[in-house]
């Protein structure tokens, strides 16, 4: 809580050659942007500063997503589909929130959100000199392992004896800068306000990603802290925590035009990388998973069929390979439509010409592309094999990826401390432990078995070749079909009860063979395949990283300006007006949509399903001080030109004057390759309209509670 | 050749109640329009003098649809669409005309257009005052009857000894009006150039009814006469038409905002139909025929995959039911959408307000809605059965239908001349027979079958109370099922030769009946009930039509204003601007699209597949003159605010100049109830941009001649 936001300024803080409203800025980055002359009427040193409370502290790690603090008293803001695991798993013990919604009238009501975490940042600090000597490590895997050793330590010595605090170091431009960050863990959010699923989900899976959008994408939730401060997990003496700094609601009217930011979390994002990886992804990767995605899908919303509890359990499962299967089928339209590909093998056409002027960046680049090209080639060689040996991954969330799970962590336990994978430390597994918990809730046993019998099918259909030999005993034995062996093993395994599942994480690899379960023998088997895949991967990864470094660095001297670093889970700064765009010809799209588009598209059914309270509002036009008066209406979602992607969920859009105006939820259709590639005519943020929070919270929810925690009222 | 186009002024001339730009108006109403106000520069004569060349002997009523003159030789523009037909059975011949278009380089090369009728109108006359005796009969089956009687007696007396003159008698409000239409009759019309259907029909069926729409909808035809100038068959020996008036084409760049308007021949519109009305269609015939349809396209499809000739033949059919069907679903969407049915409802209500109001106006039409509703109540009770027995007209392309012709034809003739059914004239009976090529034409056997089998099928789904009696002998015969009578039936029957079959109109009924053909036999057995069926209709057509044109004296009434009469396949006009609309919330359509949004759309697959040639002319920016100088890009087609319907499919679109700036041809899937209301907001005429038509005739097509002809080159 005492500890300083410090930030040591690092490399890159000059002039940018990027254009338009491009790229996800570090903090230390702001210098460089010219904001004040963008459109920005605050002083950079309120949006972050080292030392004194400025907007930066109130931006929330928020599981997947981010959040922003709006109250003294911890109240945070996020999006729906954020807060969305809670309300659901809160609702499967009775009520349904999920449709209803819920109020929380006093702090008594809040709910605890079991599995949510909120991380606070404390501290950044460039840590890139630590890791200079590493170059001298002329093996890659070494060298990479050396750098994991390495964070680990300086990270470990942070978090020892301190359970409330969490280090990163984050790699960025894939390694030419290393950041520490470190954060103060709250374990106990709970959730406050949450609209009816009609209203935070409103358009569902047919609106995800589109314009013109007409969700109302928020939620409210409040962290809590120990007595003493310090982060704690849900407990009942636990006090709603108090921020240094949290953010002010606009009372004015955003308009069209307007000058906007954002800062969160972006999770990850490919900027910088080469033809071959958009070859591996557009032409392989993509339809690949689609295909699988959708298969799963069906076999899921099947068994979704069979209960009320069942659909809950596998709703939220679908939802997400759903939103995931969407973007790739969005990515391939897109790359496709701009020739992406074609674009890539252009670019480097150039950047080869470059090269090819300039001797010094010749003999230090000259190879980098064609070595990146032969490391993709290495690995297409194992790719079938490889894929579907990943795919017992996905099982992660089933009985036997349970049981992989427990085998392989005894394994790693039993390793020499030197080959350890530095991802099963004690504290990593007590975490998993302890997140047990959630995948047992939504177990469900005929799709979990449904998941295995497809994925054991499948290995059967790979060629002898690219074979899984540790299926063998399965896929090879004639006297059982695929079937038969997922019934019997299901029917014999013990891992279905969690106390048990838990006791076994304790176990030694002698003891788990013995006890003959079906999940842990499949383990066993599969386990030396695993260690060779682990290296390969490992070996793939170190190179790759390097090489990307590399390139990466040509690029900078090639185009002589300021990269932004891709992202990466670390705070980002993104900027843009509000403003329309043009999806196709002879269409244009507003910024704005309205409560009367809401009504527009009602079926009565979901989802869309306007809630009779909302419809009656809209009669009677009872739009309180939320209505705008050019949009004669209440604004419900707007286009904004930031620069985000996934993991900025939930973010704080503020205005010129650092107001909030809006929580960030998605991008659009038409820029569904952003990740790849900034497209400043197409590419917008879609932002849920503060005075659309507000007006739902206050008209519909009735939270006045809220309104008056957050000076509204 | 020399008649003048005469119209004698009658009522209804005065100002207007309607508001925007509704109304498709007669032409002797164009005076009450201010029109010189609402942007026309030139003088209301020189669209429409009843004895000067004008506009208006430049449109032309062409087989479904409308065409224009556009040159001293005949020359005439129309739809892709429309000329269709034509291009699709040059093409069974051998030559994929569709695929490819075609262009004929001189006038032996124009291509015979069989089935095309070209009628110019020389004259129109209100004769009113000839039926005005009429409302003396009181039975109102009688009156209708010598209603028509009269009809045929004036035309007949027109046409008698004129082969090349058409005369018809329309009905204006239900008959309050009767106006005398004189066409000429040309039937030698021929192909000049069809663009490839890939771009005179791109976006097929998807994009129908749809905007954006970048459809190049138009082909160049020409008419041909006598060299005696009159109206002829095709014949060698023929010469180009000489018209009196052709339009020239605008060389200036139509934009946003500019004023136009449309002449054509729209088909049918019910404006003044009441909540009765509306109730049957929306909830009873759309949905019925809709999910008939469906089946119909089903089973076509599954034909249409035999062979390419097999699709050829089934294609227009697949491609006309999906049209209509497409055109019901969006009118049940739009009608849904506004409520349509509750606003007829509460329209209504006021209008019995008014009436109550006003003692006069209430004794004469107090109790016109209330027997409108009894009609409805009573036709209610015998619907199954009467559209189920309609199917079998549906059947008149087919095999069985043709024996159902042939035997009705017979009885017609057998019967005394007072009671025969007017339609059955020796001069229609010849007409129809001739038109017995183009069924056999598209005849394809097993699509054929299937027909019969799902009607007969049908049929034995009915209710006993509303069985088809005359489908006893098939469908309650237990030895044979009702595949096995179709299969046995179209082997037995001599009706697929089309020589006999035309030999068949000449003979007696008890000739036919002795032939024990299994299609006349089902004729003879149907004939009771259709006869029945016949008389059901004419009473309640005779009663509905008089208690229509009373509902429409009351709301002239009750308007005070000046009303036009719905659409019934007469010239009418139409005015209104270049506008686009916004066609759901957020969301904003441009009045304009481009051949970049050609581009946009193309897949490489039909129906979105450009043809090479455009593709290269588009990548070389070879626009040459029609590029616009605001879009920087070739026009494709245009939004605006016509009030149009079917059968203006082909009509020119003018400027406030009177010079040719498009072709319409289609409506906009936001105003799918628009032959039940004009919605100003919503609905838009769509149309094909002269300047697309040019670009691709000169430059795609390297049609130099017709630039030439129609003076541009």
């Amino acid at each position: 809580m005492k500890k300083k936001l410090i930030i040591v300024f690092m490399l890159f803080s000059l002039t940018l050659f990027v254009f338009g409203d491009e790229g996800m800025w570090q903090l230390n980055q702001l210098k460089g942007l010219n904001l004040q002359k963008k459109g920005l009427k605050i002083d950079i040193s309120k949006i972050y500063s080292p030392d004194k409370p400025c907007i930066a502290n109130a931006i929330v790690l928020l599981g997947g997503g981010t959040s922003e603090l709006i109250s003294s008293n911890g109240l945070i803001l996020t999006n729906h589909h954020v807060a969305f695991g809670a309300v659901q798993r809160a609702s499967i013990k009775g009520t349904d929130f999920v449709t209803n919604g819920f109020l929380a009238k006093s702090y008594e009501e809040e709910i605890e959100a079991p599995g949510y975490t909120a991380n606070i940042l404390q501290k950044m600090e460039d840590v890139t000199n630590q890791f200079v000597k590493f170059k001298r490590v002329k093996n890659l895997v070494k060298r990479e392992k050396a750098i994991n050793k390495k964070i680990k330590k300086i990270t470990d010595g942070i978090e020892k004896g301190k359970k409330d605090i969490k280090a990163t170091i984050a790699r960025m431009y894939e390694g030419k800068q290393y950041i520490l960050f470190v954060y103060k863990r709250f374990d106990d959010v709970r959730v406050v306000y949450v609209p009816p699923k009609a209203i935070g989900n409103y358009g569902g899976d047919i609106d995800n990603w589109m314009w013109p959008r007409h969700t109302g994408d928020f939620s409210f939730m409040r962290i809590y802290m120990a007595p003493d401060g310090s982060g704690s997990k849900y407990n009942k003496e636990n006090v709603p925590y108090k921020p240094k700094y949290w953010l002010k609601i606009s009372k004015g009217n955003l308009k069209d035009g307007d000058f906007t930011f954002i800062m969160g979390y972006p999770g990850s994002t490919t900027r910088y990388r080469t033809s071959y990886s958009v070859d591996v992804n557009l032409n392989h990767v993509y339809p690949t998973r689609i295909k699988l995605f959708k298969e799963l899908i069906d076999l899921l919303e099947k068994y979704g069929k069979d209960s009320m509890i069942a659909k809950m359990k596998v709703s939220g499962f679908i939802k997400g390979l759903n939103n995931v299967m969407k973007n790739y089928q969005g990515k391939i339209e897109d790359m496709n439509r701009i020739n992406y590909l074609q674009k890539k093998i252009e670019q480097e056409k150039k950047f080869m010409t470059f090269l090819n002027e300039n001797k010094k960046s010749k003999k230090k680049y000259g190879k980098v592309l064609e070595k990146i090209k032969a490391l993709y080639e290495i690995s297409k060689k194992t790719r079938d094999h490889d894929e579907l040996f990943s795919m017992f991954g996905f099982l992660g969330g089933t009985i036997p990826g349970m049981g992989i799970q427990i085998y392989n962590t005894a394994r790693e336990r039993e390793k020499p401390k030197k080959l350890r994978d530095p991802r099963f430390s004690e504290k990593d597994i007590k975490r998993a432990v302890s997140r047990l918990q959630f995948r047992f809730m939504s177990f469900y046993e005929p799709s979990d078995k449904a998941f295995l019998n497809k994925a054991l099918k499948m290995a059967f259909k790979l060629p002898e070749n690219s074979r899984i030999k540790g299926l063998d005993y399965i896929l090879k034995n004639k006297n059982m079909t695929i079937k038969q062996f997922v019934d019997k093993s299901y029917k014999k395994t013990k891992l279905k009860d969690l106390k048990y599942v838990k006791s076994l994480f304790k176990k030694s690899v002698r003891e788990l063979e013995a006890l003959d379960d079906p999940f842990i023998n499949m383990a066993k088997s599969l386990y030396a395949e695993k260690e060779e895949l682990r290296k390969r991967n490992e070996k793939f990864g170190a190179s790759i990283t390097e090489l990307r470094k590399q390139y990466i660095s040509a690029i900078s001297k090639w185009k002589e300006g300021i990269l932004y670093s891709d992202a990466n889970r670390t705070i980002r700064f993104t900027y843009g007006n509000v403003e329309g765009y043009s999806p196709k010809d002879a269409v244009y799209y507003a910024p704005f949509t309205t409560l009367k588009g809401v009504i527009e598209k009602n079926t009565g059914k979901a989802p869309f399903d306007v809630p009779k309270a909302l419809m009656e509002l809209y009669e009677k036009k009872d739009f309180g001080r939320w209505k705008d008066p050019i949009l004669n209406d209440v604004p419900v979602d707007f286009l904004h030109k930031c620069d985000i992607t996934g993991g900025n969920s939930g973010s704080p859009v503020l205005n010129a004057n650092g107001e909030l105006i809006g929580i960030a939820f998605d991008g659009n259709w038409e820029a569904m390759n952003s990740d790849w590639e900034f497209n400043e005519a197409k590419q917008r943020t879609i932002s849920v309209d503060i005075r659309y929070v507000m007006f739902i919270t206050e008209k519909l929810g009735k939270a006045d509670r809220i309104s008056k925690e957050v000076g509204l009222k």
